[in-house]
């Protein structure tokens, strides 16, 4: 009978299901709106329901032997979601208890970078890999940290928040109350605010001009920047900039081997590649230089967020084999 | 028969050797000049034989059961101490090959902040903990971060350079060739540069005004500013801030329970620890607030850096141990 391992991406709009083997093929999969599901029980209940249903179509033989979760402010160690500004249940949410009326079975929860980071390990770019960094660039700007091979999940399950390093103690408010985060200039709305100001501050004669900020996407700056728009081009250089001369100090603290760079952002290539390998290489301690590469993650598909959470348990049982 | 450890400090002037035994007792310890003894194969030989000395008329009856050394520059992986600006060896130096034509045990090398923070989890007051920082204040600001109760080495043995990030890309020169790295302004020189620059820039009157540079020390600073000396007390404010600012970037890293301050600068008390929590405070996440702590380290005496050298190789029994 086959083993199966269901992922679970919970995102501030969507939640996206499904699952997968070990060697990262996904049977199936599917999503339902986060929001309007009444309370969080019911929202489990409504999810649970889905993935049994799933399941019962696309492989009703299959054995469920887990559950992993990515979750925005998901502690590791209480299996909890603790006051995530992004979702509609306040103060500490009881994700794996609450999991676990539905499934017999050993949940995993984690943030939701820290899942890519684990998902980039066991099915991505990072097989081989036992210190390196994953940075998430969608709305904000999510991390997960490995070294020695094992996900860094801090003395209280929050490590990893390189979104909120400062850049800029007077600089832009950021979602998380502090001003000046990384994720305010490093993120698709970050580079957002970076076109507002630059056609705030400037002349350029720019397409951008004529997009109100609702409208402006990164893929609409890219856009303009492969078509030579000056403001688009300098929005990028600017965003490599930050996020180069941020992922230095990174460096500095876990040495890592390789950078991924995830998410809507990083599909500008090397629009955002180039500028951030650049700065990051000038910021560097000579003791660094030249040894640390910036790459495209692995798991470059509509499936990541779900082979991301699902990894969490492939990692568990992996761990508790070869002990 | 008892089983003795070797720790070594090697230092930019002196160094430091002892025997110890697994509980921390140093039953010898002594130091020769790091410098003028010509080659590197024939400062070993000096260093080797000094230890056996030391040893006969110690411990005659003891066996030497491992070398643990602490070294600017030192790769764990390579057991080499790699292009350091402080030594007169230039290039590659292989340490542990060279030690292990005199000591036919187990040779084991970091950087002298790695090893302190290891001293700090076996002897120190970090027994209890897996996750903390040690922060080492002397000329420079050295650094060691342990995950998970292991210390965090990175793919090239080079991690932990929190002296190093930038507080400012167009700031102080630093001796590492970059500039605004966090060492120019927090360490034993940091501090003497700042006094400097506020000696420049303001007309306070001063005891510091009658003292050279070369002549200026923590000490004196200290001494300053609990006599009320105005610049001297804006100096070490001034120094708490940005060490508290970068620190919280660096709990967005890996999110210790406590970070321990060691070293000359930290022997300044109150006058250094009381601005780096209230900055390192107001610089948090919201998540990490209150749960950090600043505290001194357990291994304030003479014996620490020999300590931290030879935990190297506790550490590495009990994990041989365990496995």
């Amino acid at each position: 009978m086959s083993k199966l391992i269901v992922g679970i991406d919970i995102g501030g709009t969507n939640t996206k299901f499904g699952l997968t083997d070990f060697e990262g093929n996904v049977v199936f999969q599917s999503k339902i709106k986060t929001r309007g599901n009444g309370s969080f029980p019911k929202y489990i209940t409504k999810l649970a329901e889905a993935i049994h249903i799933g399941k019962s179509e696309s492989a009703p033989e299959a054995d469920i032997i887990g559950v992993g979760v990515g979750a925005p402010n998901a502690n590791y160690y209480r299996g909890t979601i603790e006051h995530a500004p992004n979702l509609e249940w306040k103060g500490i949410v009881p994700l794996v208890d609450t999991l676990k009326t539905h499934f017999d079975v050993p949940v995993i929860v984690t943030n939701d970078a820290n899942a890519a980071a684990m998902g980039e390990m066991i099915y991505g770019n990072a097989k081989e890999l036992k210190d390196f960094i994953m940075i998430t660039l969608g709305t904000g700007l999510g991390s997960g940290i490995v070294c020695g091979g094992r996900l860094v999940h801090g003395h209280d399950g929050f490590a990893a928040e390189i979104g909120h390093v400062t850049v800029n103690p007077n600089g832009r408010l950021c979602g998380c109350g502090k001003r000046g985060c990384l994720e305010t200039y490093v993120s698709a709305t970050g580079i957002k605010r970076t076109v507002y100001k630059m056609l705030a501050d400037e002349l350029d004669d720019s397409e951008l001009r004529g997009i109100s900020f609702d409208d402006l996407s990164t893929k609409k700056i890219s856009e303009c920047a492969m078509n030579g728009d000056s403001v688009a081009k300098k929005a990028f250089e600017y965003t490599g900039q930050i996020l180069g001369a941020k992922l230095a100090d990174s460096v500095a603290h876990t040495d890592p081997e390789v950078i991924f760079l995830f998410g809507g952002l990083s599909q500008a290539g090397d629009l955002i590649f180039e500028p951030t390998r650049r700065h990051l290489e000038a910021n560097l301690m000579q003791i660094y230089k030249g040894k640390v590469q910036v790459l495209p993650s692995g798991l470059g598909n509509q499936s990541a967020p779900i082979l991301g959470a699902a990894s969490l348990i492939v990692d568990h049982f992996n761990n508790s084999s070869s002990i």
